[in-house]
């Protein structure tokens, strides 16, 4: 066995994620490792904790990225605020919401599910009744931007209404973070995790995540161990903690946050507002030509996201062949349906640095000479 | 606030980890990033297994990289292999024995301790009678090289020790792997986890780890599930698993799996033999000039691990100090000592790209430039 060093295919990323990643982070990705206790990495972390700030729209000193992919994001929050015998709400509209679902159980909680139809938002209506027949649940969860269907969900209403019954929430924003509007603190969300591969456009690998005080309080008072030592954030918030000093926990993934860490400057070069614009406007630009060619969207259009659009792929066309096509003859990546939604649909991302009218434009005139072909 | 792309200094990476990384490594890192799904990533995935394989001299078919560091390797082997109420006896001779009894209770697991002193080997005598006082453990911890001291204990007596008690073995090779013998398949270990950024000289971010036949078959044969839906090793088989098919569980660190191919491409290219001689050639090195400052070393020489070498701070010295000095006027970073080592040791790092002449040369000439003004 000879294995040489892999050289991928430069292809065009517009599925639901990992998106394109740029020149200039790519570039960060590789620049001379440092120990993770060196001051200059630890300065380093600081701003990283800023830039998430900023891009997250919160003062949250708890502020940070597991060192980890989104998948992780999301099982530190439900580790570390779900104990045995919790019960919580989880309103379901889509794959993530199941996989919340997974998370409560294996902390030793109890699920209580809210399910609304894939493709469509999650329904207030049905939480508040769930709250109102579940006095006792300790907290509230769902997915703002549920990436297996490309439908937003309208987070601000539903976190009031799980306060006003005085539970706290944990919002999955893997997908909306950076490419549409999304404000922790003027939503009051208590807990949040989102991934580094989707809006932001850094290399997958990293989840940043976000806490308020009421969340980081229940977290500092539990009456039981953290399941997981390496996502117990009362041994995590020591290294990124804000007091100057370092404790050692694990070894962060040093280039991966140089890498978080320029995708967060370009968002801040560009203006976090500016970005949730440029999402819409090269949505809207990629909608014009899917409807020209017949092409219609799973989500009704009051909850579309547009870094994230689900068609419904035309009767008698080969899901499989057409994307193998699209990646072989064009190297364009476009995303299958998951769950019930396989075969069914294709998930065309327009994510950070590849929502642009370059990527519009290249994607609907592969896609047309695929079904033509 | 506004904040500019980060530059790092180009440190020398003499501590205890992560160790310097190669330009190839690096360039690796800044290839176009894939979908974790891409058939052209997939291949590369493979080619990472067979690596792995070949470094850890194991036919295992359950070889992968945890897609988080080290420390989440260890909770991987420990979250899958445990069960609450299950009774694990652990060697502790130093930090990261102590992080496994951490593992083991919040599995829910009995921790029995076998205690040996920092800088020894773990006492395989100490392990019998620990073994023959519970006949009903089901497993048997260790590290391998502790990389809080820098000794190595005997992995292939101990495990034999352990099997011949009915208990499956876990063992931490974070620091050894690559650096000096390990041979998995010939010593019967059963599960077994390292990390990137130690002799393989990857950046940090990812663990490699490696479960046997029988640790597999007791994975899938649990009567509880495993705590952690992240680290699951039966959902992540079917990503990693080999039988072509590839089901969705997480979105795989792309990048830092470019790195850490190359990084094993070059073992592949020196040979595995000729990288332990390399680190063994050069610890010696490297005692011959600290003998000769009158520097001695914590852990005696039969034990010692030649990619770590950690040494007594001469009397009289400023420990942080010196420390300091070395990587604001050389760029040069040495380990601190970690809990009752601190402030008594340094831990000076020969692993993987950065054990070489040149690196001993100039780590002596400047410990005895700082020591001598």
């Amino acid at each position: 066995m000879t294995i040489a060093s892999f050289m991928p295919p430069n292809r065009t990323l517009m599925g639901p994620g990992p998106s394109d990643v740029s020149e200039r982070v790519l570039s960060a990705m590789a620049r001379p490792t440092l120990g993770h206790l060196d001051p200059a990495f630890v300065g380093m972390m600081d701003e990283v904790k800023l830039l998430l700030q900023m891009a997250f729209q919160t003062k949250n000193e708890l502020t940070f990225a597991v060192s980890a992919p989104g998948s992780a994001g999301m099982e530190c929050c439900f580790a570390n605020l779900v104990e045995c015998g919790d019960k919580v709400i989880i309103c379901q509209n889509g794959v993530f919401g199941g996989r919340m679902k997974e998370n409560v159980e294996r902390m030793g909680g109890t699920a209580i599910m809210v399910m609304d139809d894939w493709g469509t938002a999650v329904d207030p209506q049905k939480l508040e009744e769930a709250l109102v027949a579940h006095p006792d649940a300790a907290l509230v969860a769902f997915v703002h931007a549920e990436t297996s269907t490309g439908a937003q969900s309208d987070a601000k209403t539903l976190v009031e209404l799980a306060h006003s019954h005085g539970c706290l929430t944990i919002v999955d924003a893997v997908t909306s973070l950076a490419g549409s509007p999304l404000k922790v603190d003027e939503w009051g969300i208590d807990a949040i995790y989102s991934g580094s591969q989707k809006c932001l456009s850094a290399p997958p690998g990293l989840s940043p995540v976000s806490f308020n005080q009421r969340a980081a309080e229940k977290i500092r008072n539990r009456g039981s161990r953290v399941q997981s030592w390496f996502l117990d954030l009362n041994l995590v918030m020591g290294y990124w903690g804000g007091e100057g000093k370092r404790a050692y926990h694990h070894t962060a993934p040093v280039n991966c946050l140089y890498g978080l860490h320029e995708s967060l400057v370009i968002v801040q070069e560009e203006g976090l507002e500016n970005s949730w614009a440029r999402h819409q406007k090269n949505h809207l630009a990629l909608r014009a030509g899917l409807q020209e060619m017949g092409i219609g969207f799973l989500v009704p259009e009051q909850d579309r996201l547009p870094q994230l659009n689900t068609v419904y792929i035309p009767d008698g066309v080969d899901d499989a062949l057409v994307r193998t096509r699209l990646l072989n003859e064009f190297d364009l990546e476009i995303g299958a349906g998951l769950g019930a939604l396989a075969g069914k649909v294709w998930r065309i991302g327009l994510m950070g640095h590849a929502s642009n009218q370059k990527n519009v434009d290249y994607c609907l005139k592969s896609l047309q000479a695929v079904l033509d072909s």
